[in-house]
C-alpha cells in the first residue's frame, strides 16, 4: 500500500486512537509502522491525554489532539454522535471538517464513524448517500464490494452513484485502469431480480459508461467484474457469507490436515504456502472499509484489528487522501448531475 | 437418504426424463439407482416415449408417461409452461395435481418448474407464497436456507410462513428434533436492518415458537441455527456466494499443494480426506431444492445434475412423501390462520 515514489506534499491523517477492541495498544504500534512507512504522513492522534500526548511526543510527524470521550461498541451510534460531542471519533471528524485533517481512520464502532461521518464530516454535494466500501480479498484478485451496510434501504438511485464512487475507488486506490462494475442480482438476464434490482440495472445501464450486466453470488470471489454493486443490505450479508464460508472452509481443511500422523506429515510443506493464501484473503490487508462521498476521506478498520490491520488501514487512508478520491468523487457526480 | 425401515406403502414419484445438462442419460442412471436404494419406490417416468418406455419395460416399479414436449432453459418459464402443455415439467405436475403421482423431480429450468408447480399442482389453503428451499451443505452439519429464489419479492408475512415450511421440512427430512429457526439480517438486535428485516423480525417473534432471532451472514455455514430464512433475492445471493466461495477457496488450496514436487508429495495422504470434504459440501449430496407449500411434493434439481444427485434427489422427493411434509404444512398453516 505504500508509496515507493517520493513524497509531493505531506498527508496530514487523523487516527482515533481509542477505537477497537485492543486500543489503544495496537493502534499505537500500527500508527507507528505507517509512520515508518510512509515518509509524507503526518498523523493527528486523537485520544485520551495520557494516551496520545506520550506517543506524539516521541514521534516525528504525530501531533496529539486530546479528546476526553469515547463512544462504546454497543452505544446507540447517532445518538451517542450527537451527545457525545468530545469523543474520539466526533473529534477526528471535526478535524477533518475544519480542514485541519484530510481523512480520518478509526477502527471503533462502525455504527458512530457512519454517523459521525455523515453528521459532521457531511457528504459531498450531488451525493444522495454515502456508501460503505470493501475490498473483497479473493485469491484470483481484489474485487471492490459495497454498499456493505452504510444504507439498509435504498433507492435504485443511489446505487448508480454507488457504482460511480466505487468505480474511482477501483481506478485510484487499486490501480484498475477501467473497472468493470456489475450489479449484484440474482440472474444474468436484465429482467431478472426484485423490482428494485431490475430498476436499478435500468438506471445503471443508462447512467454508466462502464456497466458490465449482472453479477450472481458465484461471481464474486472468481472476480468475474472490477466492481460489485449493492444495496446495503445484500452488501452486508453477502461480505459476511463470504468471510464465514472461508473461516469455516479453511477450519475443515485445518481439520483434514491434523487427521492423522500421516497427514500431519504430508502437511508440513504446505503449512507455509497456507499462510500466504490465508494472508492474500485477510481483510487486514486491506486495513478498512471507506465511507465514500464524504467531504473528506474516512475509512473505518474492524474492531478487531490488530496492529498490522492499523498500518494498513492508516495508509490506505493517506492514499485515499494521496488520490484525490474526494475530488474526483466530487468532479464526477456533479459532472453527472448536469447531464 | 434411504430408509432402512421395511416400506410400510408405495411412494408415487413422477420424475422428468427430459430435465438437465445430461439428461436423458444421467436421468435414467439415476432412477435406476434410487430403485435398487428405496424398495418402496414406485416411479412415473415422464418424457420421450423413445426414452422411457424401453426403461419402464426393463424396470420393476416404473411406469412411463409419455410427453411431447420440452421446455428449454433459456425460454420464458411461466409464458412456456402455459404454451407448452404437453412438455415433461407440464405432464409430471399434472400427474401430481390428478394424485397420480405424490412428488414430482426435475432437474430441468428451474423458473418452468417454479412456473408448472405454482400453476399446476398449485399452493396448499392458506400458504401465501410457495417457497423454495435448500439443504445447504456445511462440515459442521446441514443447514436448512430460504427462500433461494422463488420469490425475488417477499413482503414480511411470506417470511413467517417460510420459517412454519422451513421447520417442518428441517424436522421431517433431516431429522431435527426442535429446529431454531433464525431471521437472515445485517446485526443481532432486533433494531437492525432494512425496514423490511424489521418488520419481518416483529412478526416471527410474534408467531413463532422457534424464532432463534437474527442470523448474520456468517452464521450460516458454521451451523448457528438449523433454519435461516429471508426473501428470495437475498437468499439466491447468499446461496451462490457460498458455492462460489467454496470454489474459489478449494481451487487455491488445490492450486497450493501442487506448487511444488514437496507439497505435491505432502498432499497425498491429503488427498482422500480432503475428497470427503468435498463430498460433504456438495449440493449433489441432498440432490434438489423442494418448493415447499404446494399440494405435492416437488424438487428441484441442479441443471448440472450428474447421476448421483439425480438419484439423491428421487430418494429426497419420496422422503417428502413419506415423511408427509405437504400435509404438515397444511396443518400447520391452516392452523396458524386459526389463531
Amino acid at each position: 500500500m505504500t508509496d515507493p515514489k517520493q513524497p509531493t506534499r505531506t498527508l496530514h491523517v487523523a487516527v482515533d486512537a481509542m477505537g477497537g477492541d485492543h486500543a489503544p495498544g495496537v493502534v499505537l504500534e500500527g500508527v507507528e509502522a505507517a509512520l515508518a512507512a510512509n515518509p509524507a504522513l503526518s498523523v493527528a492522534l486523537v485520544g485520551d491525554a495520557d494516551v496520545v500526548e506520550p506517543f506524539a511526543a516521541s514521534h516525528a510527524r504525530c501531533q496529539a489532539v486530546v479528546s476526553t470521550e469515547v463512544i462504546g461498541m454497543d452505544e446507540h451510534p447517532a445518538e451517542a454522535v450527537r451527545r457525545k460531542k468530545d469523543s474520539s471519533v466526533v473529534v477526528g471528524c471535526r478535524l477533518v471538517k475544519e480542514g485541519r485533517a484530510e481523512g480520518f481512520f478509526s477502527a471503533g464502532s462502525t455504527g458512530a464513524c457512519l454517523a459521525a461521518g455523515t453528521l459532521v464530516i457531511g457528504r459531498v454535494k450531488g451525493v444522495l448517500r454515502p456508501a460503505l466500501v470493501t475490498v473483497v480479498p479473493s485469491p484470483v484478485r481484489p474485487i471492490v464490494l459495497g454498499d456493505i451496510g452504510a444504507n439498509a434501504d435504498c433507492k435504485p438511485e443511489y446505487l448508480v452513484q454507488f457504482a460511480v464512487m466505487e468505480s474511482i475507488y477501483a481506478n485510484k486506490v487499486l490501480g484498475i485502469a477501467r473497472p468493470r462494475a456489475a450489479l449484484l442480482n440474482i440472474g444474468a438476464e436484465s429482467t431478472k431480480g426484485s423490482q428494485f434490482a431490475q430498476a436499478a440495472y435500468r438506471l445503471m445501464e443508462e447512467g454508466l459508461d462502464n456497466f458490465a450486466g449482472n453479477a450472481e453470488g458465484g461471481d464474486i470471489l472468481t472476480a468475474t467484474y472490477d466492481v460489485v454493486v449493492t444495496d446495503g443490505f445484500t452488501g452486508n450479508v453477502c461480505l459476511k457469507t463470504i468471510e464465514g464460508t472461508a473461516k469455516v472452509l479453511l477450519g475443515a481443511v485445518k481439520g483434514v490436515m491434523g487427521k492423522s500422523t500421516l497427514t500431519k506429515l504430508g502437511a508440513l510443506p504446505l503449512v507455509g504456502p497456507l499462510k500466504g493464501l490465508k494472508a492474500q484473503i485477510s481483510p487486514d490487508t486491506y486495513g478498512g472499509a471507506p465511507l465514500l462521498g464524504l467531504k473528506g476521506a474516512l475509512l473505518v478498520g474492524h474492531g478487531s484489528s490488530n496492529a498490522q490491520a492499523i498500518c494498513s488501514g492508516v495508509l490506505a487512508t493517506a492514499k485515499l487522501v494521496e488520490e484525490g478520491v474526494t475530488e474526483t468523487i466530487a468532479d464526477a457526480l456533479s459532472a453527472s448531475e448536469k447531464r
